[in-house]
């Protein structure tokens, strides 16, 4: 018997999509120049790209995700990969973590310092690991085992960056990883993570979330970013999500699982489930912070209860949507 | 106005109990001597009456599952402190959490070497710290300066334990984290988990976590045990979850926290909730091990899909349970 496949769900299934964002927080108007808006946005716009484009070709959602992040890793206008901020030691520590929500396939590694490209580790312990979740130096040495591409430490210096740790420093403080566009601090203020997440042509969806951590961070903090169902989760039945903001609330609240269980336990909508998770519950508890959501049907939410978060996403209809500012 | 409590409210603040694991795996009551037997029943109700004794006398369930969680570490029975086996290297790393029901505080570390009670340096860094999970150098650092008991690596040694490095190691596999009881090879087969969960008489429950990990690990890898929402879960709304098993399959299923989430989303029992993430999502993956689950009513699950697990409680009817084996 030939089985004739409903043309609706032929047609669900080639639908594809991405968004990405660049960290949430205390990103005024009034503060940012017009020239730092377009830089931040045509970032942006080159991450999307980048991810769209894999899945435009019939490429999966994971490699979507992880092309979308690279970009945004290799610029400085971002905390994390070249952007990344120092810790307190004056290193630099990041962590990253990718999920096929096909499989619940994952890859995640914590408190690594000379990989360029950690979305992209995280990647290969998805892959090539049996393992899930790797950390410091012996991440680095799986790193160094299947040949990924490494750098010496200069590749993360940044003058302007070091200042703002010797600031800090002073302030025996540690900075959150929240963003700021700062005309008069431009280049010292970013405290952000980046994320993406996709839907691809085979109905598949995919998490990815890549951060530098916090200024002046002591004692190996890890924050949400590597947690799996804390600042990334994907499972195709409900959602994928990459979430920016403070980590230990993010950790406390399994901030991204809960929009996932929301859905498939109370039966409510993406926008209803990821509504909840930052403006209710994390809101009430005061942690700062924003998500980016997808669901199969190509859905996007991308609620944050901060000033700001750098979002953008390219949707089912082909339709572009960058932003930075509330409103 | 003088609000009049409710008797029953008054009577079920007033009960406490608390139940302990040491590891599921492959635990046959053909291969375990009556000796053998004993001598982990024997630590397993010193370990709930160190909890129960605290509980008894008025104090916290985070203290409770401490002290419960300490008596194991300190045993060269389980694979958690002074039992905690050898990764690839010869060294040790360990993991442990613990969670507040109460006000969802947190504490975890991973990969941690000299600390002589790795739960207690998680307790330290929920009452201490302003970040939940730290790793490696930076998390004994930050226990060095909180003056946290700390030992050499010889107090980790065990010959029996070494020799069975050098075997798996020949065979380039890791051990995963299950638990054996076995005559043959006594001392020489300790790869799990120990967990507790406890009820306070302050209606507060709590739950902890702490593992040495899997023989011939390499590459830092990190278990689900530090991992909030997969191995260790505490809210008073729904319960307080101590996992053990195949972690890798635990973090992916961020299984201590979705059965919270399917009491609280699906209003399940606690006993539904458990039995379905272990003997349903997680069985059907393949993925073995167990759990154990309170509530704040005090009722109390131990699901496993293993052949056994170490496991025992005393509830809040004063009733006191030990078992090893499936039947």
């Amino acid at each position: 018997m030939i089985e004739i496949e409903n043309p609706n769900s032929i047609s669900m299934r080639k639908k594809i999509a991405i968004a990405v964002h660049g960290g949430a927080g205390t990103i005024l108007r009034n503060s940012c120049t017009k020239e730092q808006e377009k830089l931040y946005k045509e970032k942006m716009r080159e991450s999307i790209d980048a991810g769209y484009s894999i899945l435009k070709n019939g490429g999966n959602s994971v490699d979507a995700v992880e092309a979308a992040i690279i970009i945004m890793e290799n610029s400085p206008l971002f905390n994390a990969g070249k952007g990344s901020v120092y810790t307190h030691e004056g290193t630099h520590e990041m962590d990253a973590a990718i999920m096929n929500g096909k499989n619940l396939e994952i890859g995640a590694v914590a408190g690594i310092s000379k990989i360029k490209n950690p979305i992209s580790l995280a990647k290969l312990v998805l892959l090539k690991s049996e393992h899930v979740l790797l950390f410091g130096k012996g991440a680095e040495k799986f790193a160094k085992l299947n040949s990924m591409k490494w750098v010496n430490r200069k590749y993360f210096h940044d003058e302007k960056r070091f200042e703002q740790l010797q600031k800090i420093k002073q302030t025996q403080k540690t900075q959150l990883d929240h963003s700021v566009c700062d005309s008069k601090e431009h280049n010292s203020h970013k405290y952000g993570t980046v994320g993406a997440v996709a839907l691809d042509c085979f109905g598949n969806i995919a998490a990815a979330t890549s951060t530098g951590g916090m200024t002046n961070k002591t004692f190996g903090r890890v924050g949400d970013s590597p947690i799996i169902g804390s600042g990334t989760y994907a499972n195709n039945k409900t959602c994928a999500v990459s979430c920016t903001g403070h980590g230990e609330y993010f950790i406390k609240n399994i901030a991204a699982y809960d929009v996932s269980a929301l859905m498939e336990y109370k039966k409510m909508s993406l926008d209803d489930s990821a509504n909840l998770v930052i403006n209710d519950k994390l809101a009430k508890q005061g942690a700062s912070g924003g998500l980016i959501a997808i669901d199969a049907n190509g859905n996007i939410a991308m609620p944050f209860n901060t000033m700001g978060m750098y979002r953008g996403y390219k949707n089912c209809h082909g339709k572009e949507f960058l932003a930075i500012f509330k409103d």
